[in-house]
Order: structure tokens, then C-alpha cells, then sequence
């Protein structure tokens, strides 16, 4: 079934907050995303700032111990204003450059659905015009943390939330563990682009028209986020340093390579040995996350 | 001129030791490394374990201050036999996880040069036979390092050293700060293929047949090593945690779009916010290494 | 006023939780703690597992912007039975090490307030008998997380938390930054006495009758906690890794000596050189804990 | 045997090197160190900067595999000048507050051994006068690092080197592993005193009188440096983050008690669960410090 969700209320966490929508197993949602800072597709504030989330849909048949099965049916910007930070995060950089960083502000992206690019608009720079292509991708999404936590939408965890991966893009196929009754998924902080590790702080931060489908497998319980697309299978960990972020994310690759394809621990450490390849989420908020990935070739 | 150079002693460490040749600025040597235990093309143990290296060359020219660039002209496995650890290394899972490691030990691959394939051939375990395509790298290279010091090939810093990264192939152009007169340039440690991350200790460890050209940048001071090839211009940090790595790395690019591609700040930071790449090279050694990209077309 | 308030039911987040009591500035709560696993002063569960809190207590005057003032007036044991944990934790020990730890189990203590010690009853080892002079302390209490968020029990951050400092002992006066009106205060996971870093995952776990003053400084924003006894002052940072902590306490202390203590910033940076002490609060959980601290000596 | 030696060249990484002196197992030397910028008794620079050090003194009968005592039997200001940083190093505050620091410079102090104290003579703040006691202790010190290298005074490993420890005054027994013949002493880099972490960079930078014993325990291997004083055992990890110089330090103690004071796994846990304390060295250099002790009374 197709629901049609327009949002009114938001949330800037990720926790058993009153659902505003409840849905069956393998029901379509089709909705909207408002802006890291709470704008809509007309430029309009309606909602705090934040990466406020639209949600949380309930999903019946979702228990703690489940998963979450979230399809990113469609991800498209619903307007032509983009915006991202000016200054790579002091976080970023050698503690000594910091100080010759520019000042910190906000730069303006055209975002052309049609010609699927984005141009930098201002302000004006030796790098003068710069026209990128598109990769619409959502920032922050996920469901309720483990233990009755809100879980602010600056950060990520077990639940996702904040995790800003280049990768979560439209066709993507991404596993949450379930925490509360009916899962409780969030979703919001598109992106029309983005570099790896978000290290403006940003991508081109835009509202967005989704399209996501929700299922449940029943019974079976990850540790971290998981995702697949046609080509590779990743899991996502979330933490501070980097190192433990990679280490989450390599120990569930592990793992799920010997509880669902048929390899035992001798035969998982070799095909990662030399087929493992990693991606940078963001390294720009309170935890940084690392994506641990093995292409679907090695798989058969 | 070409210099064919059989190498007879081999380094452990990279610092201020005799030079076996010297050099002219853009000279080109054509000679073997042996694996990193030591071992070269007839399986013969003719080096100490420990990533040994052939060299120093002592290029003319290069003094404290210059830069080296090297040439990546032919990097070739030149025996069939290459081995791997077969046990992901404990710091690279959660410490919780360690118990679930198989044991460390070694694996058997058989490298064909002429079919371009790496094939696993033992131990047995449920990943069955698995064949993956050659991609020939240098592990560890570099310079003598700063400040007189003598740095173990077990590791890296600011001149290069063991940094493991699957992306210094054949048509590399890589980059590296002078600290010695003569530069003394140091290379072993071939990988016939290689995981991100180089995550069990190891790629596929194998002795190599290089071919190498050195040329001197006068008066040209770089922090970190950099590197070309058709596509991308990267610079490579050194260091643990790996938030610090990527600091260096992050850093270094933005020095160098600044030096030698006429952006401003301004420009440089709006540049990497949407358009740059990370990739890691290890996470295994005492320091890890992180690299960070730009793709060249977005520097014309 | 003093209040004199039997918990009944109990908190695993530090968050906007409905008020158990409001209190007035100034006012005195006598209450009582379940230790870590939930079980109160006759060992029965009253509680769930995970360091439950007493409270929330709301203040009356406390508001965003407010800190609130927790005075320490008394933390006693009020059971003679506590518990620790057997082995150092893995995070805390060289990854290659953890197969040499013991198997994670829970030591008994006798904790005997009249003799003031703690004595190990078991398990039985070569340590034999050991006993130790209590220094009863609270390792969790806090306000409500900042932006709306409900925080896990097992982690910390500017809110306070589960800090585990050995220096939170009776006499000592902490202050909080307040998030929510009210402040909404919380407390629990007392220890007998405890290690550095509890990185065996506990203290010597135990109910306590406690004593609380509350008072609110308005219009007083601060950090991270702050805290002070007789002789020092200290600045407590929670994240990881511990450098980070670290990066947050120096921060704050720098902060708090210009600001309440008459120093410019040439002065504070001068005193911290050679008279700031750090000492660790925790090494286990999710967030690390350092202090850092000046003796009130260097400020008069 | 004591042996009177006046240093003429100074080193600036602690390996291989030539030694200056060939004694005795049991012997003792009194001799001087200059500052950590090379200057000495007379402020006249005789040294290069960056912790020049006195040796090294070969030690006879010191083997790879032994282990090398050096009691520190005299430390003592020779001079009255001393000098310490004016900030924070960059990485000890929030990267945010970097730009909150006082301008890097010098700070000038008068150390009078008479009095026994340091005043703070240059620049002028807020903070006045300030008048300490003296700590006087060795920065940096050890034996030619492991594997043939050549490790910069700048940082530290197992080999000892940099480590800023406030703890390492006269009357304090330090324990290095030996990883060449002679063992190779150096040492250098006295403080008159000195906060925590180091955190300007430098303590109260002075020349010294020295007088050290040198003793060696054949057959004995430990992992990382040790030492003891009247009251405690420690035990020393050096590594970035300091999350790793902890698990480094801490394993290493784990060690000593199982191997030297009878303890088995269980029981060595369990004390250190509850009777462990830890010290911050230097949280500056490339490599920090941490340090992890055990009072002597429990080791009955």
C-alpha cells in the first residue's frame, strides 16, 4: 500500500516519539524533507533547525530484535536553492591550520533537477564556477535508539541518525536493528551532493521529495546499519575515533558474511583480506562513521 | 639513463645509510624488491624480515628542502607464489570480537602474471576457490626521514615508509618532502593485489620486478607525500588515530591547491566541501594512512 | 527545606523525564540509591540493571542558561554487600592481550562503614585477602541531556552522567549547565571505592543513603561540569577518545579560570603550564571522563 | 665505580650512535645535561635544539633481551635561568578554541635551588607572581630504540625517549627494555618542574647536574618502561591516542605483577580493578604518554 505523508511536526531526535503514521509491512511511504535548517520547498521555516526528521512512521510487526528494512525508493531535491559550509571543520585540519581557514559561512548551489547538476553559485572565489552532478542522498535517517533514548539528529549510533554517507542514495537497500515497537523510522538532512566525510559540515543541504518502502524480517537482530545496492554490500559503524568506527563496521561485515552467506570465520577473514573496501561517512560530528563494503562479485 | 640494479644488502629502517647508487635527476632504475619477509623471486631468503628494502639511491641534486618525485613506471610480481595473513588484525574489530578471529596464520596464493590473476589455494574453508584480478603495488617506499632519524619499515610519517595504499600502481607520479642530501630514496614490499585497509597485516606479499624514475624539484617543500596519476591528485597522511591521518591528508590538500592550482582559501575549501575523496591505505601498522583525493577535472 | 524522598521508580536516561519532587533553590534532599544492577539497600531489585537513577528532581528557578549547583553533603554505603567486576575490560588492555585476561565474572566485597574498609571476599586468588579504606563516591548523576535528548545511563557527556571519577566523594560541590527548566537532576551507581578509569566496568557497586543541597546560579553558562573541594578545582570533559576528553576539560578550566578567577589569557595559559593535574574519571564507557584540575593555592 | 663525564657532542635521536663512554654494570655517572634548546650552565648554546641528550653511555654486559636499571640519584638545577611556553599547544584545547590561545612564546623563570623554588619572572599578566616548588625531573631518556632505528628526541616508544613524566625525579628507579649491545643510556631534557601533560610544550626548561647508576638485569624482558620509588610501582605506555598509551601501560603492569610480585591473572585484575591510579606524561609530543601505578602497600 501507498501512503501519501505531508509532515507538520519534526523532530531533532531519534527516540519513542508519538508516530505520526503507522504502516504495514511493506507499505510505500511518499513524503517530504525539509532542510538541515528547517526549510521547505518553498524556503519556508517549518521546523527547528537541526536536520529535523520527518516521522516517526510506525511499522507494524517491528519489535526490538527485528530489522528494519528501508528501501530508498526515490530521493529527488524539490527545489533549486542549495547551501553548504564555506570552511573545511576546525576537526578536519592540523590543530596549527586551523587559523588559516576562510571564515566559516554559507555558499549557495543552483540545483537543477532537469540538467541532474548543481552549480556553485556564490560566493565568488579563484575557483569561479563549479558545476557538479548530482547524487541526491539522504543524511540523517534511522529508528529509535536501543534503550528508550532520544538520540539527537547532530549524531549517529546502532539506530543510524546522522551518519551522512555518499552511498545512501536511490536504490539503496539499508537494514536497521529495532529497538522499539514498531521500529519508529525518521528520516530528513538531504542532500543534492557530497563529498566524502562532510567536511564542511555540509553537503548541498535541500529539501526533498521521498519515496521509501519499509519492511520487516522478523526475528533477526544486527548489530550496526547495513545496506546493499546492486553491486556491493556495506555496513555502517558510528563512532569516535575513526578507528572504532572501522572496527563496528568491519566486525559486522564479519558477521554477516558468516550468518548469511555461508562462509565460516576462516573463509569471511580471507575475502576480506583482500576484496574489503571502505568509504568515509561523515567525520564531522560527535561520531564520525565508517562504511566497510565487499562487492556482491565475491558473493556467488 | 637507465640503471640496472641488483640489489645485495637490503634496510629495515629509513634513514641516513650508505647509498648503494647514485643517481642523476631523471635517471631511471630498473631493479627487484623482495617480499616482505624477506624473500625474492626463487623463494630464497636473501633479506632480514620486515618489509626490506632496496637501496638507498642517492639522487644528485636533492637537497633538505627539495622535492622527490617518483615514477611508478613497472611494478611485476616475478614468482608465482604470494601469501597473506589469514586473520583480520585484532585492532581492526571491536576488542570484543577478538575471540571470534581464526587463528593468524598464512595463506597461499598463486600469482599468474600472464592470466593477470591472483588465485587462493590454501588453507581450505567455506570460501572455496577465489580468483581476483592482479593490481601490483608498492607497500612500502619513501625516503630517509627527517631529523637524522632511522624509522622502522614496520611504519610512516611524514617520508613515506610503509603506508600500504592500493592506489600507488604502475603510472603513479608520487611526491616526497627531502630531508637528506641525495633524498636516498628506499622502495620494497611489493603487494600483487591488496584490501583497503591492508586489514590482515598483509596483501598479497610477493617479490616484484620494478622499474622506477627519480627526478628532483628544487627549492619545492612539500609536508606530506603526494601523488598524480591520470585521474586524481592525492596526498597521504600518516599517523594514529586515523583522525589524525586524515587531518594531515586534509591539510596537505589544501596547501597544494593553494601552492600549484591558484585557488584561494576560499576556493580550496569550497572545492574539497563537495568534490573530495578519501580512500584509506593501512589501518593496521603503529601509523595508519589515509588518502585524500581530487579528481583533476575539477582542476582545469 | 529539607526533603526527605523514597524512590520508587527509577531512570536508565538522563532526560526530560517527569519530576519525582520539585524542590526550591537551596533546598535539601535525603534520599536513597540502588547500586548498578538496580537492587537497593535490603539486595532486592527495585530497579532495572543499568546504573537506575533517583530522581528527576526539578529546581525550582533553574533554566536553560542556569548551572545548577549540586552540594555533595553525604554519600554512605547503606548495605555491607558490594560487588565488582574480575577482569580489566578489553578497550583498556593492548588488542594482542585480551585472550590473557580472566573470564569476566563479579568479586564480592564486605563493606563495612563502621570499620570504614572494604574487604574482597571473592573469588579466591594469589591476591588473597585485600582490603581497602572506602572513598564512596557517585558515579552517575547529572540534568537532563541539552537539546531534548533522553541519554543512556552508560555514557556521558556535558550533561554529566556516568563519569566514574574518584574525586566525587562527599564535600565536593559540582556544578551542571542546565538544558531543561528545572534542571532536572538524577543520581545513582554509587561506589564504596573504585580505581582509576574503572576499567573493570565498576567500582565497588552499593546502595547509598545519600544527602544533596541544590542551588541554582542564574544566567551562568558554563561548558562542561565544573566541580571544587577544599583544595581544588576541576573541569571534567567526557568523550572519546580520551584526548578529546581531554581537549573539553582544558577548555573549560581555561574558560573558567578568565571568567571567575580574574586571569587574562596570557595568565591562565601561564598557570595551567605548570600546576594543572589531570586525573581520569572513567575508561569504559561509550564517553571517556578526564579531569583537570587547579589547586585553589595558585588563585588566591 | 663512578665516572665524572663532560659531554662535548649531543645527540637528538637515541639509536646506534657511537658510544661516549663504556661502563660497568653497577657503575655511576655524574655528569650534565644542557636545555631542551641546547644551551647550558652558562646559557651559552653548545648543543642542537630538540632535547639534545648527554651519551650514550655503553653499559657492559647489557644484551637484546636484558633489562637496564637507571637510578636517578641526583637531578639538580645548574643555573638559574629557566623557560617554559606562554600557551596551550593546540591540540591539548577544542579545535574551536584554538583561536583563544595567547600568541606562543617564552616565559621566563628564576630558579633558586637554595630556596628550592621557581618564580615566574616574564611576561606580565593578570596571573602576578607566581612562586612553585621545585620538581626537578628528566623530560626524556632511555636506550637506542628497537630494530636499528634511530628515534627523534621528539616522541617516545617502548625504548623510553620523550615521555615528560612528572614522576621521573631524583630517588625514582626507571626500567628500560635493551634492544642493542651496551644498551645505550641517554638522557636530557630536565624540568625544574612541571604541570601534567605538558601541555605548553615544555616544563620549566633547564640544564642540570646529574648523577645516575646504571645496573642490568640479564635475561629479563619487559615490554615497555617501568619504574618504582619508595611508595609505588609504574608502569609506561607511549602511543597516540592516549587511549592507546594507556592500553599499553596498563598490560604492561597486568604483566609485571603476574611475573615479579606473584600474582596470578585473576588476582593481578582484581587489585588493579580497585587499587590502580594513573599519570598523564606529555599529551604533545607525536607520541603521549600515560602512566599506570600501584601503591606499594597492597603488593605485600
Amino acid at each position: 500500500m501507498e501512503h501519501h505523508f505531508s509532515p507538520i511536526d519534526y523532530h531533532i531526535s531519534l527516540g519513542p516519539h508519538e508516530p505520526v503514521l503507522r504502516v504495514a509491512d511493506g507499505d510505500t511511504i511518499i513524503t517530504t524533507t525539509v532542510d538541515a535548517r528547517g526549510f521547505d520547498s518553498n524556503r519556508e521555516q517549518t521546523a527547528p533547525r537541526g536536520n529535523p526528521q520527518t516521522g516517526p512512521f510506525y511499522v507494524e510487526g517491528a519489535e526490538p530484535g527485528s530489522t528494519l528494512v528501508v528501501e530508498l525508493d526515490e530521493i529527488k531535491p524539490n527545489r533549486r536553492y542549495g547551501f553548504c559550509g564555506t570552511a573545511v571543520a576546525p576537526n578536519v585540519v592540523d590543530p596549527t591550520y586551523i587559523s588559516e581557514l576562510p571564515e566559516a559561512g554559507l555558499a549557495e548551489w543552483d540545483v537543477d533537477v532537469d540538467a541532474w547538476t548543481a552549480r556553485l553559485v556564490a560566493p565568488e572565489s579563484k575557483l569561479g564556477e563549479l558545476t557538479i552532478p548530482l547524487e541526491p542522498m539522504i543524511g540523517c535517517f534511522g529508528v529509535a535508539a536501543f534503550r528508550g533514548q532520544a538520540i539527537s539528529t547532530a549524531t549517529s549510533a546502532e539506530h543510524g541518525g546522522n551518519m551522512d554517507y555518499r552511498g545512501f542514495v536511490e536504490g539503496t537497500k539499508v537494514y536497521f536493528p529495532v529497538f522499539e515497537p514498531g521500529a519508529l523510522f525518521f528520516l530528513g538532512d538531504g542532500h543534492a551532493a557530497q563529498g566524502d566525510g562532510e567536511i564542511v559540515g555540509s553537503g548541498i543541504e535541500i529539501s526533498m521529495d521521498v519515496r521509501v518502502t519499509l519492511r520487516v524480517i522478523k526475528a533477526k537482530k544486527i548489530g550496526w546499519p547495513r545496506a546493499e545496492n546492486d553491486d556491493w554490500i556495506m555496513t555502517v559503524g558510528n563512532a569516535r575515533p575513526l578507528d572504532q568506527a572501522t572496527q563496528h563496521a568491519t566486525t559486522e561485515m564479519l558477521r554477516w558474511l558468516q550468518q548469511d552467506y555461508g562462509l565460516d570465520a576462516l573463509g569471511a577473514n580471507l575475502l576480506m583480506a583482500q576484496c574489503v573496501r571502505y568509504e568515509l561517512g561523515n567525520i564531522y560530528d560527535p561520531a564520525y562513521t565508517m562504511v566497510c563494503k565487499i562487492n556482491k562479485q565475491w558473493l556467488k
